[in-house]
Order: C-alpha cells, then structure tokens, then sequence
C-alpha cells in the first residue's frame, strides 16, 4: 500500500514518516517526483498525508483509504463531501497561532518593531519614545471566534489583566453572538482579535471597522478573507484605527505593490501564526498516529466532516 | 512655598501641577531655570518632585519638608539617611515593565524583530521563518526578583502556560532563595528574567549564563549594573546563549560601539520599560496626592527609608 506525502516536510520529518509507517506501506514523497507526476502518484494513494488541489478529489482514487490534512482549516473544500475518513490537525496549531497574535499585538504596544528599526540604525530614542508606548492590559478586548485559537488567545490576554470578550454566534463560552450585540460593543472596544475561520467571509466589514475609536488596534490570524482588507487600509489610512496586527491577509505572499508592507503602524507576521520548530515531526506524528488508529479501526484524532466546510 | 519640580515632565503635566498645587505653593520648574540656577532653585525648595544629584543633599535645604522621587528604584541614594518624609513611585512602572520585557520575549520567540526587518524589505518569508519559530508556553522560567515587576512578569507567563519559578533571597512566595539554588537550577531552564534592583549590582555572572543551555534566552528588565555585560556579550556571541532581550544596559544611551547594536539574536528595548502614554501626568498626580496628604499629616502612598536603598 501506498502513502502518499503530498505535504512538503523537511528532511528530518521525512525520516520520521518512512521509519514509523506500518509495515507493508511505502512512502511516497510528492517533494522526490516532477510535477508532471504528482497526480499520478495521487491516483495510487491508499493515504494521503496533505492538502492536494480540490478538483484531484473529483476522480476519486479508487483504493484511497484515509486522508489526513496537514492544516487546521479546510475552507477549500467546503461543500465537498469526504471520500473516505478524514482528519485535520485539530489544536495542533492553536497555540502558536495564538502567541503569535498576542506577540503582535504586544510588540505593537510596547513599540518592540519601532526598537527593531531604531536598532539597526543604532539610534538610541528609548526616553522619546517611552510617552507614546501604550499598555495592553488596559485595553478592551473582544476576540472574534470562540474555537481553540480564540480561547488561548483569551487565556493569555487575561494574564496581562486585559477584560476580554468572545464572540461566537452559537458557542455558549461566548458573550456576544450577534452582529448586532457586536456592534454596540465596539465603541468601547479598543482592541479586536480575529480568529475566524474561512467560512466567515468578508466578516470583518467597514462599518465594523468604522464603529472602533481611533485608538483602536486591529490583529487577524484568522483568514485573510474573513477581513475587508480594502476597507481596512482605507480605516488605516485616515487614521480612524491606531493600528493593525496581520497573519494574514487576501493574498499571500502580499504582493509588493500592498500599501500595507510600508504602514509603520502595520505588523506583517506573514502567515507565521501557526510556525514551531517541531511543526513538520509534529504533523508526521499525527498522520502516523491516525493511520495506525484507522489500521487498528479505532477512532480517529480530529476527525472531520468536510461538508462543515470550516 | 515652593514646589520644585526637578524631573523634566511635558507641557500638559506641568499645566496640571501648576494647576493642582495647593494654596501658597509655588511650582518651580527645573526645566524653565538655566543650568546655574539649578541648584540655588534646590536649596529655596519645601518640596521636590525629582531625583537630582546625590550630593545636593550634603548640604540640606533648611526648609524641606517632603521629597517625592519620580523613579521606583533609588540605588543613587543607598546608604543616604533620607532628610525628610520621602516616598517613591511605588508600582507605579511595574505593569509597563512587565509587559515590555514579556512583549520582548514574546517577540523573540515568535520571530517578530525578524518580521520587522523583513518587512522593510517588502521580503515575504513567512514559510521558511516558521520552523525557526519557539513558543513562551513550551520554556521552563525563572524570574530574578519577586518584586511588583517579577509578580506580572509571572502573572503573564502563566497565561502562557509557561512554568515559572521565582529567585528572591527572602521573600516567602520566591521558590528559590540562594545562589545554590539557583544554579542548580539553570540546566534545566530555558528563559531567564532578571527584575533585580541596582542593589543586586553584578548578580548574573558569566558562570550563570554558562549554566543555562544553548537554547536559554537572557532577558533583563533590572538595572543594567546586574548584569556582567562582558560575559553576556561571550556567551551570545559563542552560541551558549540563543539571545536576549535587553531594557537596560551597563552604559545609557548604549554607545554606537557595543556589539549588542548589531547581534540579531539581540532585542534592545531602549530602557523604555517603565514608559506609557500618561507616564508623566501619572508622576505629576502621585506627587500631588502625596503633598496633600503631607499637609494633611497623612501617611504618604509608597513611603520609602532610603536608607534600606534600593
């Protein structure tokens, strides 16, 4: 039987994977074929560890089995209704994402990206700047989206003693549910983390962003097309946000014509949010651990239903 | 009377002094004086919002009643029996430097000075970037100091997840209390907090550092004296430290000469830690609350012996 590595890992990860698999399974790695075989190498799979292009899945491999994805969300195949049983990474990504919006949004407070560019100038201004550096345990905050991601966020944000709010439209952890409760929230909201999923298209709106008070700081790690990012470069622009914090963004790479890469009120953490140094072992774990619990017909870790679309 | 107000502050808090001095107080501003004047305006003074020059007081202004210092830490003064009533700032810069130096942690872990950088370059490099990234929560901690600043330093770790351990010689909520203690502790930590007072002068030694392991990050939010700056400066630049994060330095500004400027692996946050945007009105009230309450033969807020200096 074949696996097939449609992931790219990395050299260590790989070893990993062609030490563990079951007996009688041979790796196949998409990174060791030319392009023109990927797909082929698709059609033989028995698993696949992965994210292929949707329209692959449309002439379904015949002997596919089990298929993990190698990402939390899977938005791409929303509506797509899983061929066989299926995983995704579950939390796997939730506290690095987390930290790293958090980290973004305390850099941005604490000005650590204006030290980051005072130091390469060697340019001592610490006293000037001190006036202008804001703290964020006296902010208000509401966290958009109540999933994992959202809760570490809001664990982290009540150590610095910042109030938080969730909003999520049916999970009870939340306090606010409605657009309409979120409206009448914002004007006393002086932060906003976004931690939406992609089905949450174009949530983050004008008026949305418009209902903040200028003192406002607005971060997002959850997808870039949750947010109206025109809107909020516009926001930006005139000054009616004091800022924003940005995994992600509409389109990534960003492309360099972006007014966003030369905003000094701007942090690009360049869809980092999920990075660790055992992220690639770690997602070779979870598919070895899932494919024995398939073989052993136990039930999976973060299964998923695919129609959710989440 | 006369109010002298030594530490430079901004226009708005000058207005607010002037304006909330009570009856028969006159404000002296320092900053309205030429340089010679300085010390005539010193010796006329019944009170004084500032620290100037030690010396100044072997020769004691006759009429002095209260002194308030616009600093928490008051090392200049040690061993200095206080002429009169003297209270300090108190926690006053406890939250900003917590959440500098956390901010700074927070940013080395996740990458953001390197973000920065690349962001100026207009370099998207979000998926090499993400395997070097570490998260806070994943480090074993100890915090140097249990004073206000190490509380929420601990605090915020916590809301990490972060295990964290606190070194004070004799405060009972510190779980370590000696140097052996603490050395014995170093392999197995991988983040260390100095929050020490200038009392602590040269308390982190090159044999500290090369305790740690090479994955161990150096922060200090301290006084730059607490650190042996030549041994730190070795172990970064021999690989035996992954970096650091620096609020204070031996010599302020840093000079354009010190290797610390250019190490990558070096977050320097300018001694900006105690900063925030009502810094200074914040200095002007604690000395108002604390002259009323001296005329009103009140106990002070945040009363020092600065004899204890510290």
């Amino acid at each position: 039987m074949i696996a097939f590595v449609y992931r790219q890992l990395n050299d260590n990860a790989n070893r990993y994977l062609a030490a563990h698999l079951p007996e009688g399974i041979q790796p196949v790695f998409r990174t060791a074929l030319k392009p023109d075989e990927y797909q082929q190498a698709f059609r033989q799979a028995d698993f696949i560890l992965g994210n292929p292009p949707r329209d692959w899945f449309s002439n379904l491999p015949q002997q596919l089995k089990f298929w993990q994805l190698s990402s939390a969300g899977f938005s791409e195949y929303e509506g797509m209704s899983a061929p066989v049983p299926t995983a995704n990474m579950g939390d796997f990504f939730a506290r690095p994402c987390a930290e790293t919006i958090v980290g973004g949004v305390l850099a941005f407070y604490r000005g650590i990206h204006e030290l980051t560019r005072l130091q390469l100038k060697k340019d001592w201004q610490g006293e000037k700047l001190r006036t202008s550096l804001r703290l964020l345990g006296d902010q208000q905050a509401i966290v958009l989206g109540a999933g994992a991601i959202g809760k570490r966020v809001k664990e982290m944000l009540l150590g610095f003693g910042c109030p938080v709010m969730m909003m999520a439209r049916t999970n009870p952890s939340a306090e606010i549910h409605s657009r309409e409760e979120l409206m009448k929230a914002l004007p006393q909201t002086t932060l906003v983390i976004n931690t939406l999923p992609g089905s949450a298209d174009q949530f983050v709106t004008a008026d949305m962003l418009e209902a903040l008070p200028p003192q406002a700081v607005y971060a997002s790690v959850g997808r870039g097309e949750t947010t109206d990012e025109q809107a909020l470069i516009a926001a930006l622009r005139a000054g009616k946000l004091a800022g924003a914090v940005l995994d992600v963004t509409e389109e990534e790479p960003l492309p360099a014509d972006s007014p966003l890469w030369q905003m000094e009120h701007v942090i690009l953490t360049q869809h980092t949010g999920g990075g660790k140094s055992d992220e690639l072992i770690g997602i070779a774990q979870q598919f070895i651990n899932n494919l024995q619990r398939f073989l052993n017909q136990q039930s999976l870790i973060d299964p998923i239903e695919l129609s959710r679309g989440y």
